[in-house]
């Protein structure tokens, strides 16, 4: 497929950065842990995340996943960006260990100190990473801990509503100079992460997703905006130009 | 305690119906199988129930998760009313079972007729709901069954938001002639149901929940206006009165 087919191109968050990025992203995760009887039981929990990604747990010893924890080491962590299921989510699974002190420091929890709480780090042994309708990809847990959270997506939601609020205009001369659609009659941007922009572009023949790449990769939170600034101006010169 | 200690006072939902509840609201949930090896597997699946609250699931064979349930029915769903730790969540364990056609008939899924679809009843054996810190109650499975999910939750939300916008001034005399705090300074809603209201009052000595109770159960999914007005105008009446 060419680059003027409508479909999403360019450079994008790999499987393994989504995952990184949902769990840095995510302050609780949908937990299944096994009863006595070898049963699978699901509860929400509180997660936090060290640096390389390890998920680390604190659970309450009177609650059923805390006891089922303490009984069998293998659970599983789901975490989603949100509810719908066209939002993205990653499954980890291993086994729940005694995090080391470091972790627990990274990941200190309200209940640190109650008698009834214990820290648990979550070995993480496989990973499966779902983006949507028809993205999904398994990642090597070496990959997983070796990808970077990407450091725009607290602000991206943020940045998705000022762009579409006030620069429809620029959106519209990037659909139409760098977005491969010159007969774009409105743009509207769907997503934004350190690599670019998604944009859904109205054209004659109906709507089509389309792909924006920044010049560089945005490696500060605060980056986005300088990033969209230069697209901008790339876009509006290629229009005035042409 | 008695009614003035700043207690939540008055009938509320029971944990069956608040069980009820969450399970008709949420359109996905989070899913715990097994794995070939035993272990559980965490996922997110589109949810729908049934008139009597058993949750049907549509999963493609192709997936982990559907893979797993061919393989083992043990399963447990956790339903959350949001991804925070003190909003309400509830876990259902059973037996994944092919449903009935009536079942299917409710809960008909967008993948449908799809080959690599199947669609799962749970039967449902063990129920926990956790409301928040220190309030959660196992319910019995029929229990669960036999309860009605909240007609107005759909639009409890909104009303909340009506009521902190648009009735301050209500909020406050409920607070000070139905809610034991004559001495009240101000009172915002912090949720509705079908039995009352929940108010965080503030007064002299401090910030206290308050429940006021509706002179009626509301039964209707557009009846929380008319219960709310009725307060409205007792506490005014009473507040006129003193």
């Amino acid at each position: 497929m060419g680059p003027h087919d409508g479909s999403v191109q360019g450079v994008q968050r790999s499987p393994a950065e989504e995952a990184r990025t949902l769990v840095a992203q995510c302050a609780t995760a949908a937990l299944a842990t096994l009863g006595e009887d070898g049963a699978p039981w699901s509860s929400l929990v509180a997660l936090a995340a060290t640096a390389d990604g390890t998920p680390v747990l604190c659970l309450s010893t009177l609650a059923e996943h805390g006891r089922n924890a303490a009984r069998d080491a293998r659970a599983s962590l789901m975490v989603a960006a949100g509810p719908a299921l066209d939002r993205g989510r990653v499954t980890l699974a291993g086994r729940l260990e005694a995090p080391t002190a470091p972790e627990i420091e990274a990941a200190r929890s309200p209940y640190d100190g109650f008698p009834d709480f214990t820290y648990y780090a979550l070995r993480v042994e496989r990973v499966r990473w779902v983006g949507g309708p028809g993205r999904m990809a398994w990642v090597a847990p070496a990959d997983y801990h070796a990808a970077q959270p990407d450091p725009v997506a607290p602000s991206a939601a943020g940045a998705v509503a000022h762009l579409n609020a006030d620069h429809a205009h620029n959106l519209l001369d990037m659909a139409r100079a760098l977005g491969g659609h010159p007969d774009a009659r409105a743009a509207a941007c769907t997503g934004i992460d350190r690599y670019g922009l998604d944009l859904r572009v109205e054209t004659p023949k109906g709507a089509e997703p389309v792909r924006i790449a920044f010049a560089e990769r945005v490696d500060a939170p605060d980056g986005l905006r300088a990033a969209a600034v230069e697209l901008a101006r790339r876009a509006r010169g290629a229009t005035v130009e042409s």
